[in-house]
């Protein structure tokens, strides 16, 4: 048996679940635990199975859902940045770029060089999985904020314009989905005065 | 747009929510928390991505990660029943069937079948692809088991021998990953006396 090519997929297997103790701005739909980055993780990759029928574009399901499963391991050493954090965000890229170096290199040569190509795919943004990837990465929390009453947008005193900078490129990756998600998570939070106004 | 079967859709994602909370007996690699199921089914999904090389019959790697990332679901309202209580195994599979028919069916019908098949396939164990899930499912709690000096088998005082009855059917998935398996998470940890011998 090749001892070594299992000896070092293990020891990649054993390092990402720190990832488990990764926690997000996001509550849980509790409205009491904030949820890590593998929860999150886990949940966007059952999003993909169940919604790539609204992709804009024909995507290859089980690319995405390994990207998604893996698009937050770098935050194992770089930390979880906020999506409203300008401060965080002028260092993240830095920071991830020698997380990816470290966490993937800890693979066999062939899977690492495969993982961290597929993560740079999602940081890109350029391909149909990539993009449909992050559609999912942007509607989750959005629907954990709508189902607990807005409680991280209020915490946050989060703006409708900085909501729609955030997002973007969401409708990029599905068109319909992010229609759903404005009207049903934002459209309502936005009329309770849970997302600030932009004159707010 | 098809507004109910995006309703349904989402219902069904909001309530699975819940499952970051079913907490299992195995301790993350920290020593201090336990894992939840939603931890468990991302870990597991990584795995096969990675290690799906040494499935004994080859498997359809996404059939197979779908399969893990919802077998855990029906443990929303069934609750966790840890691999060694005897006490709860007995009612385990009627509390699960309930379960399934309550969460599957929250879903538009095509999916909410599709889900379900793909569970009772994981349950019954018969093809590649539940087979190897199994195995998955079996291996990573002794990997985190291995990781943190046997502590959830020295706090359930847990034999050898019932280790090996759970696992009776794990080298059906990968004959080389039981065998990893054994040798680098059992056997040392029976040799340090963090499993008990037969005899103990």
């Amino acid at each position: 048996m090749d001892t070594e090519r299992l000896d070092r997929q293990f020891a990649f297997i054993r390092e990402i679940d720190r990832e488990k103790a990764i926690k997000r701005q996001t509550y849980r739909s509790d409205g009491v635990h904030k949820e890590n980055d593998a929860e999150h993780a886990w949940h966007i990759a059952i999003m993909t199975l169940l919604l790539n029928e609204y992709a804009n574009e024909k995507i290859d399901v089980l690319r995405t859902v390994g990207m998604l499963l893996i698009h937050d391991l770098v935050e194992i050493d770089a930390g979880d940045t906020y999506a409203y954090d300008e401060e965080g965000k002028k260092t993240q890229h830095e920071r991830e770029q020698k997380a990816a170096e470290r966490i993937f290199g800890l693979l066999p040569d062939d899977q690492g060089k495969q993982l961290r190509a597929l993560w740079d795919e999602f940081e890109a943004g350029d391909t149909p999985e990539a993009r449909f990837a992050r559609t999912m990465d942007h509607i989750q929390p959005m629907m954990l904020n709508a189902a607990t009453d807005g409680k991280a947008w209020v915490e946050h005193g989060v703006q409708l314009n900085q909501i729609l900078a955030h997002n973007s490129n969401t409708a990029e990756g599905s068109r319909e989905l992010w229609e759903y998600a404005y009207e049903n998570f934002i459209v309502p939070n936005l009329a309770k005065g849970r997302i600030r106004g932009n004159g707010d």
